[in-house]
């Protein structure tokens, strides 16, 4: 698999909310980065933040809008749809992504943050 | 010039605060678009929020990290670094960059505004 391919099935284990396969796709020392927050190491604890993002959403769509690959890096442009309650929160997200023999080693997702938290506070306002 | 070359030519301009230059090598229908915010059409309306952002700053420091290119597309991860004062503000960005014959016609960042904002108000608090 291309590094393109490696992180289109990434994603589409994240759409399923499969947390466990997706995670088997990184590395050990996997670097997983929301920009505005700490990074986060290992297949263990980016699962256990995967989890808390996509608990609340009875459907996940993340949308790769526009891809770029050159050599082991992925840089994308995304829209990332979860929907909560009758609603769909939106978070357009710049990705950057580094795979190694077939696994990623960083995800590094650029974005709004109050973005995010404005549209989750709207959806779980009842 | 390529694609990426033209996005490093129109970078350092905007690193010598050369507002004129930058918005000379845009397309006349150009989207400038800061995430968050509304799109910004046009050289003129980007040459005035340029303007706006760079003016409180007496250095601009814009490092490209990692860039890739595909065709008409650039996409790379920046951080930008603007000296306000005696600290310097630092935002780390992601950037998409169409380019047609040579012009820009498509830009757009993706950041975290608080890290923005509150950086601002921190500097210019005095």
């Amino acid at each position: 698999m291309t590094p393109t391919e490696v992180v289109g099935a990434f994603i589409d284990a994240i759409q399923r909310k499969d947390v466990a396969t997706a995670v088997s796709m990184v590395t050990d020392d996997v670097s997983y980065e929301n920009m505005p927050l700490d990074p986060i190491v290992g297949p263990e604890a980016m699962a256990a933040t995967l989890e808390m993002f996509l608990g609340p959403a009875s459907e996940v769509e993340w949308h790769i809008l526009r891809s770029v690959e050159d050599g082991d890096l992925v840089l994308h442009e995304r829209l990332d749809r979860f929907r909560i309650g009758d609603g769909w929160l939106e978070l357009p997200i710049a990705g950057v992504f580094e795979v190694l023999d077939g696994r990623i080693s960083l995800w590094r997702d650029y974005f709004d943050m109050a973005t995010y938290t404005s549209q989750t506070r709207a959806l779980t306002a009842d």
